[in-house]
């Protein structure tokens, strides 16, 4: 079955994303298998940036297979339309991935070269919080299906 | 004073995005004179889609003057960085525009041809809810303001 996971550094700390986080995980399910895995955040007690970023690369490392697409959101991903990037997804499923992984970095951001992702996937521009891209992530995932569905949740 | 208003269509309807607006709205008071206006939607029992963005358009343009700056929100707009943004309200700030007025369409958009903006601007090539909009414009001139004033809110 085709399951899409996303994965994040840390429990979604203000409330009020937590609950547009949750209706969008929810609406979700109607289209697909859908988990969230919050990956524990490193100590940062002692360190720097750089440490941190890596001990929390290294943790989401541990729980992707080499078998699996694993999307990275970042700024200099790639662009693209929603259309585009719901047929994106499609693309991926007949391509039998059994699983498509989302990875959204801590505050710190990830190391890429030790992620190696598939691809990298930029939502904009602009900087947003690592917190609020689980928000319109989840959005643009809904809006992904809508659209391959043909509902009319999604207008131009 | 150096103004910056929202004007867009409606209320917001999701309990979550207005906690979240209420919060930046109030943030961002710290930096600037801040007001909102939210024009009445147009009546979507009689017409076509149409037809309400002309009634909506219209409604928003009887608020704005002449003397003001108008940047409208829209996919098709110019695109840029957290930082380059940031510095383009610093620019309108020392043309001395009274107001800079930041207007987000409805559900059924905008009538750019009526509206003549100053600017268009665009948060993303995807296409995202006119609510959840609010919510990431309003983090973005809270950011914009940080990194005006050398805070270490936004990091790269």
């Amino acid at each position: 079955m085709y399951t899409v996971r996303f994965i994040w550094v840390g429990k979604t700390q203000e409330a009020y994303l937590k609950t547009g986080i949750e209706a969008y995980l929810s609406k979700l399910k109607r289209y697909v298998v859908v988990e969230l895995l919050e990956v524990k955040p490193a100590n940062y007690s002692g360190g720097d940036a750089s440490h941190w970023r890596v001990q929390e690369t290294q943790a989401i490392l541990k729980k992707v297979r080499s078998s699996e697409t694993t999307i990275v959101l970042d700024e200099r991903g790639k662009q693209s339309t929603s259309k585009q990037f719901a047929h994106r997804l499609e693309d991926l499923k007949s391509l039998q991935y059994e699983r498509v992984n989302f990875v959204i970095g801590g505050a710190f951001g990830l190391d890429a070269a030790l992620l190696k992702p598939s691809e990298m996937l930029s939502l904009s521009a602009m900087t947003f919080t690592h917190q609020m891209v689980r928000l319109v992530l989840l959005e643009q995932v809904y809006r992904a299906f809508t659209i391959l569905n043909g509902e009319s949740y999604h207008h131009e």
